[in-house]
This record gives structure tokens, sequence and C-alpha cells, in this order.
């Protein structure tokens, strides 16, 4: 059994760089956290200065989530009526000019990701492709062409499965159709989707019930943008705060979330420690103290 | 599959009375916090006080646990020097005047849980017996004979087992040995042992793995006092509220802990949400009005 389970977990890490600098997402490894902050939907300011060619805002962004602890940036440049390839070729290029983490190019646009793969001194994470059929097969031949590890979002032509099952089913399909592309499950990440439960009491039950039967069936790596979960109920930020622990204690491995949000890093660093990812308690302590030489 | 884990869920049901009132433990039912805070363990003033047989702050306790959420209550009445049997009869009493919950008899001594058990008018939770031969030959027969529920530590003659399989395998023997004696599984909750991550780095992981393990294997309810994890640390409330989450998350269906503290009674109520056992939110939003009328 035990070697069972150490080569399946071998299997799970998935590797991103961008020039010398790598970072490992898997099971054994510190959970990653891919900070969301550099995008401009629902951000009208940083959206203007976007547009005019500004991208200060962009590069403290950068900074500031980086410095709470970001290990990837997502980095997303979709702006209605503006030419999405041209403005994520040049957003990226002031993330790198100030960034030495690996970036996440975040598009559902197929041209925008392939303008953003050409610049990309490494192993990028594409964020991301859907089970439909005509995104995985714009999305994944770009993977393999570009070296890049891809974000799976496990909805199909139907929309996202009710049950767990049924979502394993879906995550299956990609990792058979991205197969077929040359990709192998060190190469795929697959998000499990949260739902608000304000609008379906079980919806949280079923993407924690869905990480567990992924990773444990598929042996890929788990993403999750987890703060939808918790959308038109009050006091969000508890909800979302005990989502990553319990999701954490799941298999999850990778979130797309707000590092620069005191809570959220220090229940990312607790979670780490009680799952046994931090000898001694290092970390732990160390972020400790620098929280109270700060405040 | 699904008529066999609904099955197993039923055979889950741990069910507690006191007098006409019931609570009910398991995985589809709200999480059951116990009250711990009527233990004159480490408080002086509180042993000082039941040593004189003032039961005041006793019956205090009691109210403001369940005030705050205490489905059950704990009660300690171990004082070096005084007669347990007695005083554990006297600090019931003073509970039950004032307490409309079940009851649960937290003593290492199968005397003075028997004497409880003698005068408690219904279901008691008997905290607790472990795998030791000496002690399970006197618990289990005495929750037979009264009709009580009991806490296992996992626990033997050769102490704490090292590895979540052997936890497993101990666990496994109690049932065994609980059969002997006439009790069946919803007789019984296991307390998987949360051991402190700063003495050992694994031993959070461990006990999380041993909660799945055991639930899914045994199908009983999986009990945990869960502030013990994070002794020798900084910022320890933060890991324990991580880690009630995370055991919430991995099959823990009740809790020995305080109440009385903000953030543990709301994490666990967020756990409870992000499970599916809180429709429509409706105990989040209550609590959530609460928190803010009484703030």
């Amino acid at each position: 059994l035990s070697e069972i389970e150490s080569i399946k977990k071998e299997t799970m890490n998935t590797v991103l760089t961008f020039k010398d600098n790598q970072v490992t997402i898997g099971p054994d490894q510190p959970f990653v956290v891919i900070g969301e902050r550099i995008n401009p939907t629902r951000r009208k300011k940083l959206a203007e200065s976007m547009k005019n060619g500004d991208f200060s805002l962009i590069q403290k962004d950068a900074a500031r989530q980086i410095a709470a602890g970001a290990q990837v940036l997502d980095v997303n440049a979709g702006i209605p009526g503006v030419d999405e390839s041209a403005l994520m070729r040049e957003t990226l290029q002031a993330v790198m000019e100030v960034s030495d983490v690996p970036l996440c190019i975040d598009s559902a646009n197929p041209e925008a990701v392939q303008a953003a793969l050409e610049i990309y001194p490494g192993r990028a994470l594409i964020n991301s492709s859907t089970a439909e059929e005509k995104m995985l097969t714009k999305i994944f031949p770009l993977a393999k062409e570009y070296n890049a590890a891809v974000i799976c979002l496990i909805t199909d032509e139907n929309g996202i499965p009710a049950t767990a099952q049924a979502r394993l089913e879906v995550a299956r399909k990609m990792v058979n159709r991205a197969a077929d592309f040359g990709l192998s499950t060190e190469d795929l990440i697959v998000d499990c989707l949260a739902m608000t439960v304000g609008a379906d009491h079980t919806a949280g039950k079923t993407t924690l019930d869905s990480i567990s039967l992924i990773s444990e069936e598929l042996g890929v790596n788990i993403n999750l943008g987890a703060s939808n979960v918790s959308f038109g109920l009050p006091d969000r930020k508890v909800i979302n705060v005990a989502y990553l622990a319990m999701a954490i204690a799941r298999g999850m491995t990778a979130a797309i979330t707000d590092p620069t949000v005191p809570d959220i890093s220090t229940i990312i660093l607790a979670s780490d420690l009680l799952m046994g990812r931090d000898q001694f308690g290092m970390n732990w302590i160390k972020a400790y103290r620098e929280r109270n030489q700060s405040s």
C-alpha cells in the first residue's frame, strides 16, 4: 500500500518555472497560493490604468502578493472592448519586470493565452480549459507546444455536474483527452469548482467530496477558487477561511486567492502545519513573528 | 454504493438524552459541541469553590456554555485528595438543576462514573474508556447496565499507536470488545487523539487520517479534544480553529471544546454550513445576527 501511495504522490507533482525559479505543487509540498489580484474584473481603477498603458498598480499588486506569500501570480487582462492578446502581453511583461515567481495566464481566449505563452520564459500555468471539446482542442495543444501546465475546470457542454461522482467522470474525460494531446497528469490541475452554499446548501459538501475522489482516483493536483462558496452570505471571510482549511484537509494542493488578506494566509499556514508540511513549525513561527513585528 | 452509504450512516447515529431532551450525534446532524468548561483541572478558583460545596460557578459555566451552543456538557469533578464519587454526584446534581442538555460524565475512575450514572435520568455519555483491558472491562459493563454511550480513547497497554492504520486496529479492538459486553457501534464515539504538532510535525496529519479511516471502516462517530494539537506553539487559537474545520471535513462529528470562545463556535457553524448540514444557511445567518446584536 505505501509503495502505491508513494508512486501516486510522485505523479502528482506539478512543476512551474520562471527563468531559474521553480515552484512545485503536490501533496507533500507546502500549499501553493496563486495570487488572484492582477485582474481588472470589478476593479474599475485598475482597468482604467491598464487601458492607459500604466502598469504601476499591477506591479504594486505583484510585489504585495509575493511579499504576502504568493508562490504563483495569476495574470488576467480581460477588459471588454480591448484587444486581449496585446493587453495580456503588456501586462505579463510588466509583471515579469518585478516578479520572480512563476505566472498563471488567466484567459478564456486561446489567442490571448498563446500570445502570453510566446513571451513567457519558463513553464507557465494556463487558467484554464473546460472539458468542452471546442475549448480543450485549442488549449491542450498550446500547453503541449509551450510546455505549460493547465487548470482544468470540470464543466462540459452540459454545465457543472451535480454530484462528486459525475465530476470525477468529467475530470477523467479531461485527463484522457489531455493524454491524446501528449499531456500527463502532472501537467494538469483540476479545479473542483466551489459553488455558493447560499443557493444550494449541499454545494460545499459536493465540492469537498469531489476533491477527495478526484485526487485519489486520478492522482492529479487540485485547485479551487475558494471565495465563491460564500457568495450572498454574511461574514463571508469566516466561511472562506473555513473552506480553505477543509479543502486542504481533503487534498486541495493550490488555490487562487488573495494572500494579502491576513486571515487567509494565516489559515493556510496553519493548515500546512496540521497536514505535516511544516517541520518543527518553522514557517508558522516565522510568520507569527512577522505578524507581530508589523503590527 | 449509495444504499451501503446510507446504511452505514444510520448505524453511526449516537443518541444521548436528558429527561425528555435528545441530542443525536451523526454525520448528517449538525456538529455536536460538548462543552469542556466544567472541569476543576487547572482552574484553582473553581476547584476551591467545588471543595467548599459552592456550585454557583459551575452553574454559571453550564448556562454560559448552553447559551453559546453546547449541546452536551462535560462534567469533571476530579480534584486531588477529594472523594471523586461524592463530588461527582454533587457537581452533576448542580448542573442538572440548571441544564436541559445531556451530560458527559468525565472521569478515569469507574467508581465515580458509576456514582454519576446511578443518579442520571437519561442516556449519558461516559468520558472515557481506553482500550486497556483493566479499563474497558469496568467501563463497558457500566455503559451496558445504565444504557450510556462511551467515548473510546484509542490508546492501549502500548500507548498511543503511531500510525492511522495502527489506530484503526486499536479502535477495531474496542468495537469488538464492546460487542462482547452487548454494546454496538452507535454506543461508541471514538476519540482520535490530537497530539501536539509542536513535538511531532506529522501528528496532526496522522490524526486526520485516523478520523477518515476509522469513521469509514467502522461506522462510528468521531470525537476529538482539539486544543491539544497546538500546545507549545504561538497563536494557538488559529491552529485550533483550522484543526476543527479540517477534522470536520474528514468526518469528526463531535468535539469537546469551549463554545464560549467566539472563534470556535463560529468556525463550527461555518463548517456545518460547508458540510451541507445547514439548510438555507439559517443557523449561520441567525448566529451572525446574534453576534452583531451583542457587539
